[in-house]
């Protein structure tokens, strides 16, 4: 009998934790592991914001795959995912395919455009490593531009955050750091940046605490970011965008409009003709598709509900970790025929926003933190991921040290 | 009476020698001193290639004025300058104007499109601070994008350098060790990448010695640069080149023409009715405008002959900053009435080229030097410009040490 083919697609956080937790769990006789990515590296998603406003550089960010991998248990396949075939048991890529007998479906998030005119097109994401540090060069290059024209532009100088949630906020943190310094490379006065947060709802951080909700405006505000509150983004051009307040049409000049607002599942899943909503799939307590036992979905593809709130989780990479840990279990329970598979019960240890510069607030064990506490914990949180998928050596190759900052 | 004004606008080699070298041959009492300039910094225009590659930051290549200038002796005017009164005795600037007795004209050189369709509005010039780290700047968002785009765009990683003299030549050095780091960053081969030199001579580097311009090939051709050469520069766009060889057309992808291959005099003087040939005044002997007197032209805008050779002298900076030093002796003795004043002759010491990475080529006191020790002499005479213009401080400060590179 030959050994069951086991096909995991993306070595984002689900992925990468299912891979190199299997590889822990099981013997090299017991399955061949494929793994599957676009790049030979993973990345943490999270840390990407650092990236994008430059205040970290991205190879702080990516880790080798075959730094994390055991090459004797896992096979790595460097291509990139455009199909999936659930009926021949096939993972196409654009460079081949491979058929499985257990497919691992990690493939992330993708932007969705939420009816908001041009937003596809001329806002910039943080999604990956070439996103982000184009993201970086996209403001310097616009920073470098300015006092070469003789009419000064200030949509070079203008950044608008398209939305005042987690990402948007951690990165406005941090740009609010980048953005003296942007101006002391390219002489150019502070006072002439804006950088402002453009927000649906009726506060920024919906969700969060009020009391934590303020201490972020507070630091933020500042350090001269401005929020707009209650304004929808309309429109998005190369170099404006319209938000309607009140009724009342606004128009920004800017050239660069960083979307953080909101995702949808991988596009491949619809396309492979999955039951999808927003691009994710409602899968089992086993975090498996619902038609298709052979296929287990996890990260942002993933919709779990939240009993407690009854709306699906929000996609974290807390969650996605959590998933590829459980899927790694369910996946050595399958193929020893053992045991049931496990349900996954998604356990929030706590919700930490860094704020730049060292300023963090955040929930931990239903206690509120602020500024260098919470900035430790964030630190410690973010190193415990590297323990988790790399040991010590990769905390100290990767880790966040700079907790005195 | 009243004390002699003399105003001194530019600040580049040729205008700010003048001041350093007035303030310490006059006293306060004997005359009014003023030095308008549009920054509040000098600039070595001999490193802004190393800038504009990326291989040394600017804030090593400028120098606060109120650093070297006296603030007892010298009146420090930040402003940029819009027409010269000969009539008058004025210099307008954007923002008032000063009356003079003496005038320096120390203005500098302006690009000039040799009838080459679309240079001016599509080539980069290596011309200030501003325009170099824009190259820089500029080479690196195009890097940037090129891993965004599903159709990769040669033109975003080709760079031509138009114009294989000095400048182009060491700019093409710069850009050899620049390259390799860029790639690096942005995850691109190194073989996808073309710096291509376009020279309409029969050879780079024309008028230096054959050995010494074999030695420069072979030192840029075994780092990747390309050569054209009896190539024709005919046209620029935002995306391409076209140049003529041979009676053929080549095209070019490139959103990065860099022209490093002939400027000409600030048009300031010609439409202040100077007599010009492209835009310099074939100055007096002792570096006075033929019409005027009371207006001495140093540097870039002042053509003198070289009687051996039965053409001008090209533009250097080592030409501007005798020229400063004969400037301040002159200005000396028409103000004391004590003596006439004296020739400008110049003292050609010898010509060397960096080529990157610690190579370098040229002539010193008429012997040909490669490698290592050209490269050490390079950096002596560029400190020793700066140990002219601010004693051994300013040396210590933004000297170059780098010498075992």
């Amino acid at each position: 009998m030959s050994k069951p083919k086991i096909v995991i697609a993306g070595a984002g956080y689900g992925g990468l934790i299912t891979t190199v937790k299997l590889q822990k769990l099981i013997g090299a006789d017991e399955a061949s592991i494929t793994l599957v990515n676009k790049h030979d590296y993973h990345y943490q998603t999270t840390w990407l914001h650092e990236n994008a406003a430059g205040t970290r550089h991205h190879d702080q960010t990516r880790i080798a795959i075959k730094d994390v991998i055991d090459a004797k248990k896992v096979n790595f396949v460097q291509d990139t995912v455009t199909k999936i075939k659930p009926d021949e048991k096939k993972l196409v890529m654009e460079n081949g395919e491979l058929s499985y007998d257990y497919l691992v479906v990690g493939l992330g998030f993708e932007p969705a455009n939420f009816g908001i005119e041009g937003l596809l097109d001329h806002a910039y994401i943080i999604r990956s490593i070439n996103s982000s540090r184009l993201i970086r060069e996209h403001i310097e290059h616009n920073f470098a531009v300015y006092n070469n024209e003789k009419e000064k532009k200030e949509e070079r100088l203008n950044i608008v955050i398209g939305g005042g949630g987690f990402t948007g906020i951690e990165f406005a943190g941090e740009l609010a750091e980048r953005v003296p310094k942007l101006c002391k490379e390219y002489d150019i006065d502070r006072d002439k940046v804006r950088v402002i947060v453009v927000e649906a709802g009726a506060s920024v951080m919906m969700g969060f605490d009020p009391q934590l909700v303020e201490y972020a405006l507070n630091s933020l505000e500042s350090r001269g970011i401005e929020f707009q509150t209650n304004a929808f983004l309309k429109e998005v051009t190369a170099d404006s965008i319209v938000y309607e307040k009140a009724g009342e049409r606004h128009t920004v000049k800017t050239n660069t409009t960083v979307w953080a607002a909101g995702v949808k599942g991988n596009s491949i899943l619809e396309e492979s003709g999955f039951d999808v909503n927003r691009g994710k799939v409602m899968v089992t307590e086993d975090l498996r598709d619902p038609n298709h036992d052979d296929i287990f979905i996890v990260g942002d593809c993933a919709a779990i509900m939240n009993e407690e709130t009854g709306k699906p989780f929000p996609p974290t990479a807390q969650i996605a970790t959590q998933m590829g840990f459980n899927c790694a279990q369910n996946l050595k329970a399958l193929i020893r025929k053992e045991s049931n598979t496990q349900k996954f019960v998604p356990e929030i240890k706590g919700t930490l926003a860094s704020l730049g510069g060292g300023d963090a607030m955040g929930v931990v064990m239903g206690k509120k933190l602020f500024g260098k506490p919470a900035n430790v914990m964030k630190k410690a949180s973010d190193n415990r991921y590297l323990y988790q998928l790399g040991g010590v050596g990769l905390v100290l190759k990767k880790g966040k040290f700079n907790i005195f900052g």
